[in-house]
């Protein structure tokens, strides 16, 4: 059989107060169209479909419409889990309706040894658990997520078909993997991680969690990532889909295009505003992180950079001058003239005080010595 | 056919932060029972299923277990709309896929207008709407609900089926009915009242919203009220369903018994600690209002009372001396022992100063004067 596998669509998510609804929106249509392309047999999505337990309405409404189009409209067979994003409890809602058109939405434990049989594959949901889950699962003291995974990887493989593929889907940290910043990061001493070894008798692992597609390097074990950036560490990660096959299997990947991007550019004050940067991304509606390159503080400065940029999510100024330089400046013996000739230089980038200014601060400055 | 009229379950409610979870479970058993022994066609739920729209985690799981109780174990049709305290986005959810297991949940206006047939009835669910729905909707200014109310019946009608019986499901504040304190009161000016004049081409209007089954008293036009009791002022109320056959027509009450009751308990303090409402309701599960007949000032009332009933939701003291009167004590030319004396019996019913605690006081009184 061919599976689309995908993941963490955080359906909800605002980018620094900018809503991504028309961003997903964009997405779900490329997916869906990849679907209906490559003719799968079923959409995978392995967890995190919300970026809220408490969604709002609006994100409600959204997801509600995207899950009913595959499966209603287009009569896809969905699998699909709940991630450390979602509530368990309220994305169950409907699930035993689901399973009347093949919609199979996992959200407890006790579910993921249930295994779902599509063709020629037996597919395990399993839904993002918490070690108490586990614990009072299976009734003994479990100790962390790895242990967590042998007793219930032991229990999947003897509900094993052995004239069948045996596909897990799940909502972890796999060892070896390297973060972004956009997850939750919930490790404590290394607790969470599932040691991959732990996952080889799958024939294939469909992972959510992770928004990067590149974090596990191994052949039969994925994260799709997300399907679009979701900070700013994943502006250089490509996003996209798997298409899995599973006999002879196979995995091909395919890359989504955003609506907007989201990009991080470098440069000073003045080439952000009148250099080949302006003119490139003028009145962009990418999403943008600056990287600030000068050094003197900068009247204004978000005002300003927005007149280019409307959606700046971030603004870093690894040079600026710290506090620290300007106490060393108002300490030093410096007479109050140049004193202020320097400070204003510092808020008016390089400016200096022009002859009318010089004058007018002159007698100010006169008048309260005289006083 | 036969189905079962219920109304206002508002799942996730609390009385003054009591948990009705076990009220409400108890409350549904008997309801599934009655479905089962009147061997009804279907049960309708004329809105209000959750308490809030962001029902908590416990709720959603609630409500979800008893709707799928009656729909998928006990295979019975359900016909439910969207009452006020429902987030119509939120309530929404799955129910595309309900209609595969005849679940008719509506949410939408436009809904209402695709009558649902069982048996021998059409039946037209018209969720909790807002007038800004139905402008939109018409296309026209509507400036009252039932200005609305008479376009939707109208097209309503355009859609009966002459040789069918026609049955309204809907959620609104109809003419002529009388409130109980805990619906959220949305009236402005009269606007929100529906001329049960509008309503009388209909075989029966199945209402939800008031929680008091006899609101209304029209032979075809019923609340079923909540099959609770929700507020102090629903405690003399009966609460129960309706049966109802349509052809030929017949409505039959039952009433439901709460797990624990909601009583008012009218007395003194000593008749509510000592006499026999004490003996009767001792250490009583029930929820308790209390009407305190007592005139003085009690020390520690709450602690006290709720020794012996542990659920008190609130405490009336009608004949309470007001401030008033003990300012007017106060400013009376009474000598210091006179006042406290007065003050003491106050606070302590009616006790006197004893000897001992008479010659202390005039100890320090003496004191002062002569300091």
């Amino acid at each position: 059989m061919r599976f689309l596998h995908t993941a963490d669509w955080h359906i909800g998510k605002k980018l620094h107060d900018f809503s991504l609804a028309e961003e997903q929106a964009a997405a779900f249509d490329q997916i869906e169209q990849l679907a209906k392309d490559y003719q799968v047999d079923a959409v995978v999505i392995a967890g995190d479909l919300y970026d809220r337990g408490m969604a709002s309405e609006a994100a409600v409404a959204q997801l509600n419409g995207m899950l009913k189009q595959l499966n209603l409209n287009d009569h896809l067979p969905l699998l699909a889990i709940s991630g450390n994003h979602d509530s368990a409890a309220r994305l169950a809602t409907g699930s035993e309706w689901f399973e009347t058109t093949d919609f199979y939405l996992h959200t407890t434990l006790a579910s993921a040894f249930e295994p779902v049989v599509i063709a020629d594959t037996q597919f395990f949901l399993l839904p993002f658990f918490n070690l108490q889950e586990v614990r009072n699962y299976f009734d003994q003291d479990v100790k962390s997520v790895g242990q967590a995974m042998a007793l219930i990887v032991e229990k999947m493989k003897h509900l094993f078909e052995p004239d069948k593929k045996h596909v897990l889907v799940a909502h972890f940290f796999a060892a070896g993997s390297s973060h972004t910043d956009s997850e939750i990061q919930v490790e404590v001493g290394g607790l969470d991680a599932v040691p991959t070894s732990l996952l080889r008798d799958f024939d294939y692992v469909a992972l959510g969690h992770l928004h990067n597609p590149r974090a596990l390097n191994e052949e039969r074990m994925r994260y799709s990532g997300s399907p679009l950036k979701f900070s700013v560490s994943e502006a250089n990660i490509q996003k996209g889909v798997w298409i899995v096959d599973t006999d002879p299997f196979k995995l091909t990947w395919v890359p989504l295009q955003p609506l907007h991007d989201l990009v991080v550019l470098k440069g000073s004050f003045k080439e952000l505003t009148t250099g080949d940067l302006a003119v490139k991304y003028d009145q962009t509606q990418d999403y943008v992180a600056i990287q600030l390159t000068d050094t003197k503080l900068i009247d204004d400065l978000m005002n300003r950079l927005r007149i280019h940029y409307p959606k700046i999510i971030e603004i870093n100024r690894p040079n600026q001058q710290s506090n620290a330089d300007l106490k060393t400046m108002q300490t030093a013996k410096m007479d109050p003239m140049s004193l202020l000739n320097e400070f204003y230089g510092m808020v008016h980038t390089d400016q200096k005080l022009d002859d009318q200014q010089r004058q007018w601060a002159q007698d100010a400055l006169t008048e309260i010595e005289e006083g």
